[in-house]
């Protein structure tokens, strides 16, 4: 295991000093490993948390600021936050207009998020849970009942964010949070596996000339695997699936982001946009707003995932709102 | 060689048709491998350029916008852009007030850009260069005389895009480049190799407990190879020479940037930024900016640099100043 670390069991714990230090605007309850607005909680905006397994920087302690996430509970590396940290995040952000809980749906994460949840409502705080479950891969699968939640969260909890910038209320924010999880879908290929630290090994091991395709953020199988393609086929691979789950049509406005898992450089993940985008162009789907980086990422792994999302006025409009996190920031 | 690409010899012109695709205010001379601003030549604004081979993403592509480049040629994978790429580039953003080339300190690069800049005065285009050399590693490398460019290079593109927006004039903006690369200094280390595409295998090896100390963008030697050490040591083998070659004191104020190679999750990055900070409390310099991520990269290698940056007055309200591009974005 090649790691910048010093042991296994303090990476977390010393990464969110280094968030700490790197990002004066933040605040790090280390107690609680929740990162949160130094200005939390902001009187009568919804607070939104979300949180889960450590591994995916900058998802979710680089999404926290203006425009964006209220505050963020780390777990260590791909083992869900316990409710108590849950709560303190949730207490931490209540404004008074009440909390969104942003959950990925993986099992620990909503079970946890479920009881924080309750402990929150029994202290007198309104909390509002959606569950996000994005990735069309597959149905059930090791941490998961149902779909797994993946990149579409980033774009939730952006939109979502504008959203209580503008004062929205926690309803309308949790409608809106639902409205975006029925409007995005997501699948990922990974070319290598990746190393828990406290495992000291790969997750799983693929052959030189192999892919997994439908892989999961914690290296869980996704699909099948197949002989390592071209970006072309990996393209059709991945938006094929994704486009016929979404139901898009001729005519249909999608923000398409291609999401690095970590260990694959910027240049291959601009030639699979290019590709994704030929692709959509066939179908007669017009990008009109694009992402393209690692934003959700599986520690050190090789490979891409594409997201779509459909995309309204409204949806632009949030998009294009001022956010200011480390991991996102544009506008005033 | 595990890549999303389709032929090796098609990886940067297809990149660069997802960069157009993906970020609608830049352009694209796909003839010349130039990315420049939607809006260039900027009236009586000084024009930036800088270029150099691929592999570094989102250097310098990344780095077009409002506030930082206005445009960047591009090499093949690891090799220098040709003079007639950089002259299309200068006569793109002249806007009248001139052009300043920044040149990473490679001797292709240095030799094209000294190309450039006389074709480019023989049309009556004012040109100034300065070459940056920031690593402290070695004196002289595979590719160089002389120290070479990285880290440095980001800032230097930064601040000065930021003193070309204050409408400064060349000769100004210039200084304050040579000012700037006076006052930083970087270094890196390699836990892995990187694969240039058109190799198709890894550029050096490295055994499993061994760090490459002072390692080029490149992939070329650093100063020794010594065996895997804690982040701790990382971070001290790291900051104690570039500290030291910059004379840094106590009490002096720095902007202290940490970056990845590729391959080295923003989580190790977070961690290796809070041991850098705690060599710079003992030493009493106060960290006032930061950067940490992935900005000057090497395909993906997994390693990491760090880079000190000694801080005014001027050079912090340049920093803060407003930027819009793909890699760097805040503010206005």
């Amino acid at each position: 295991m090649k790691k910048i670390i010093n042991a296994p069991e303090d990476v977390v714990r010393e990464a969110l000093r280094g968030v700490e230090r790197a990002h004066p605007e933040l605040t790090v309850d280390h107690a609680n490993r929740v990162v949160a607005r130094g200005d939390a909680p902001v009187s009568d905006k919804v607070g939104l948390i979300s949180g889960g397994g450590s591994g995916h920087e900058p998802m979710h302690g680089g999404f926290v600021g203006p425009g964006m996430l209220d505050a963020a509970c780390a777990g260590e590396v791909f083992t869900s936050p316990t409710p108590d940290q849950m709560l303190a995040a949730t207490k931490q952000v209540d404004g008074g207009a009440g909390v969104l809980h942003i959950v990925k749906n993986y099992t620990g994460d909503v079970l946890n998020f479920e009881m924080a949840a309750d402990l929150a409502r029994a202290e007198g705080i309104e909390v509002e849970a959606v569950v996000i479950d994005d990735d069309v891969a597959v149905q059930d699968s090791t941490y998961t009942a149902g779909r797994r939640g993946v990149g579409g969260t980033v774009l939730v909890e952006k939109l979502c964010g504008a959203a209580a910038e503008e004062r929205r209320s926690l309803a309308d924010v949790a409608q809106l949070c639902r409205d975006v999880n029925a409007s995005v879908r997501s699948m990922g290929i990974a070319l290598t596996s990746c190393t828990v630290p406290a495992a000291g090994k790969p997750t799983f091991e693929l052959a030189e000339d192999e892919m997994e395709v439908g892989i999961g953020i914690h290296g869980e199988p996704g699909r099948e695997r197949r002989k390592l393609g071209t970006a072309h086929e990996i393209a059709a691979a991945l938006v094929d699936p994704v486009a016929q789950d979404l139901a898009l049509e001729n005519g249909d406005r999608v923000l398409a982001f291609v999401n690095g898992m970590g260990g694959t450089p910027l240049i291959e993940l601009y030639l699979l946009f290019d590709e994704v985008g030929a692709l959509l162009d066939e179908r007669g789907v017009t990008i009109e707003r694009s992402l393209v980086g690692p934003y959700i990422t599986s520690l050190e792994m090789a490979g891409a995932s594409v997201t779509l999302l459909r995309l309204n006025d409204d949806l632009v409009r949030l998009w294009d709102a001022p956010v200011k996190t480390p991991g996102l920031r544009w506008g005033a």
